[in-house]
């Protein structure tokens, strides 16, 4: 079993970018955290004879040739193509040891335990670590996997700012990535982050498809005064578009069964005795199809716009990054299904509501699945995220099982 | 007339710790605007000859001994007392140009044309710049007169922490004031932060007092989650509440004439796809007398914690400061009126719903009094805010006649 090889990477990733007073994890891209993990991540490489590779972006892959295969280049360019596992190693804003790192340390892990199997793989397999998963510092969700596989530009991207001002392209070298050349498939590993396996009591489940989503930015411009002198009604006060259009998404958002959230705000000047001149908030919005997404983004800014002509201010709505629906690839599901699919469990197939580098890789044409696995809480992206050590180690199994049948 | 002299320094002061983006000022206590602004005030004093004063906590006087009188110190300690003037020079957040400066600037203007007009003070006069009048750095409105009349005690103030965890108490030295000891009048002139004096057509007029204001802090905790795969009914939400309560402190406000703002506000994570832990806002609220503050405080709160009841969160309410209703001294506003009341203004005399260094003074048994300078927007603590110069050199007239008066 892979348990202590599990356990022991668990517990050395555990205190890089925790914060003591939150116990969350701040794991923003190539800051100082996350750059602890990439090296992590090259040891513990390293330490199992895989070969590393890194793009001009920073994605990170180690690789595990075929037998006798001594350069990797070869070995992907053979015609019948690599495989991939992996996740993310960054978080969000004080968010939880389990996103991203979970499928990182598994898919070692699993390496392991098919290597103690005797596997032996007949194609290449990489484990990937995509950079910026959760666009925590430059705002772009999946930004890595995004530029590996040329879903966006990078003369875009290089200009793109964190919020200290610091450009992405002062960042990284950028260029084009050849990481996934001679890919054809993934299987990403992720904690769940609902409670769909909790309701189902399994440990595990395969994903079918990632909701819709995307994220815009409001500015709302209104006109700075003194908070105490100047009457209500002489007032352009953007706080409270704002206010009402958060509570507004709320709403839509429950009565229609989606999502959407206002998690961040930026007020200017943001003192107690000012009223504002501007409030920047950012509005994450899911739902089930794209129609349902474009119908409640619409909503939401139509009663903005409203709410803006009662206080005098205005409303502009920028859509930072949308993604379509995604659907797995239906083959490669079963074919991992069927690797799992033994009595000894029963595999829920579920959507996800959130983004992941499986659905930037499965619209590139690199056909992609996912494993689940459970989440007691259901809660995530937040310190008290979680999931048990043996649902930890079940996903580990089923992970190499489903990497010998796509490799062995 | 005092017009050179006043323009002189006004354009001297322009420039510090004005954003070129905004064109509102950052002139925040102790950092490098307001230091700067601290030199000009002792130069400008130097250049008069006046002897600066500074006390442990960074309050400053100019003062103009009586003629004969070399040392402050035997001067000020004379039984008809002395008699002070100014304001202070930093600004809120983004603020505007007079809100403080035009007091400070106004009252060495009023002093050369006192001069010009051979007046000869048989008085100590003084011309004082309060630190930290809007709280912008420590948030403690008026922080610098209150520490020096004892209102603040310093065992508490130096404990105080601005937003990089900066401790007042590290900033400056603290200890005891005796910078008002035998101060026997305070009258200080400032620009009007509403539009009182425009609706009567006044270029200057008289303060009668200061409504009550308080400002209170709101913790609301919930509990962080993913924005995309928690459903809308399984959350609990703390930026929901908090959206509620600053609509309803507004409503509350519009609805009795009073004044609530939610002007700042500081959220954790503060990331686009997390569902926030807490969100901490403060709520400035000022009303027309003590009771009509106290009801208002208590309505906006009562509606924040039924709201919590609803997302699942709570809400702590701190009041961080209350300031009780403030009657400026009557004998001494018939006084300065008498000065002024010639035929050739009219002086209207209003209350203000600002707070000021004055109010403090008053309730230390230091009589008080204000003259305000019309405002022709009525907009203040913005960028936009502004006065006319003729109305300006109105109110350095005005201040040198009233000083004419208690000095001369």
């Amino acid at each position: 079993m892979a348990q202590p090889d599990f356990e022991r990477m668990w517990r050395d990733l555990a205190p890089i970018g925790r914060s003591t007073s939150s116990g969350g994890y701040f794991r923003q891209p190539w800051l100082s955290a996350e750059l602890e993990l990439r090296a992590w991540f090259r040891e513990a490489a390293t330490a199992r004879g895989l070969e590393v590779e890194e793009d001009p972006f920073g994605n990170l892959v180690a690789w595990w040739p075929p037998q006798g295969v001594s350069r990797l280049a070869g070995a992907r360019t053979s015609t019948s193509g690599a495989v991939l596992t992996g996740s993310h190693l960054d978080s969000v804003l004080d968010g939880g040891a389990f996103d991203g790192p979970l499928g990182v340390v598994s898919s070692f892990a699993a390496i392991d335990l098919m290597r103690e199997r005797g596997v032996a793989p007949t194609r290449p397999l990489g484990v990937a670590a995509f950079v910026e998963e959760e666009g925590s510092r430059f705002d772009r969700a999946c930004l890595g996997s995004r530029l590996a596989v040329g879903a966006a530009s990078w003369a875009d991207a290089r200009e793109l700012t964190d919020r200290d001002g610091v450009r992405l392209g002062d960042v990284v070298e950028g260029g084009t990535s050849t990481l996934l050349d001679g890919v054809d498939a993934y299987v990403e590993l992720h904690v769940e982050q609902g409670r769909g396996l909790v309701d189902q009591d399994a440990a595990v489940g395969i994903g079918s498809g990632i909701w819709p989503h995307g994220r815009f930015r409001y500015d709302v411009a209104g006109r700075a005064d003194h908070a105490g002198t100047t009457r209500m009604e002489d007032r352009a006060d953007p706080m409270l578009t704002y206010a009402m259009t958060a509570l507004a998404a709320n709403k839509q958002a429950r009565l229609a069964g989606q999502r959407a959230t206002f998690g961040r705000i930026e007020v200017r000047p943001n003192g107690t005795n000012a009223v504002p001149s501007h409030v920047t908030a950012w509005l994450d919005a899911r739902a089930e199809s794209d129609q349902a997404l474009a119908d409640l983004v619409a909503a939401i800014e139509r009663q903005a716009v409203d709410r803006a002509d009662r206080d005098g201010t205005t409303v502009t709505v920028t859509a930072e990054s949308v993604s379509g629906q995604v659907a797995f690839d239906v083959p490669l599901r079963h074919e991992v299904a069927a690797t799992l699919g033994s009595e000894r469990r029963r595999v829920p197939v579920l959507p996800t509501q959130a983004g992941h580098d499986a659905g930037i890789l499965q619209e590139a044409g690199i056909r992609s699945s996912m494993l689940f696995v459970r989440n007691p809480t259901g809660i995530s992206h937040s310190p008290e995220e979680t999931a048990g050590t043996a649902d930890c180690l079940a996903g580990v199994e089923a992970l190499a099982d489903a990497l010998t049948g796509l490799v062995g």
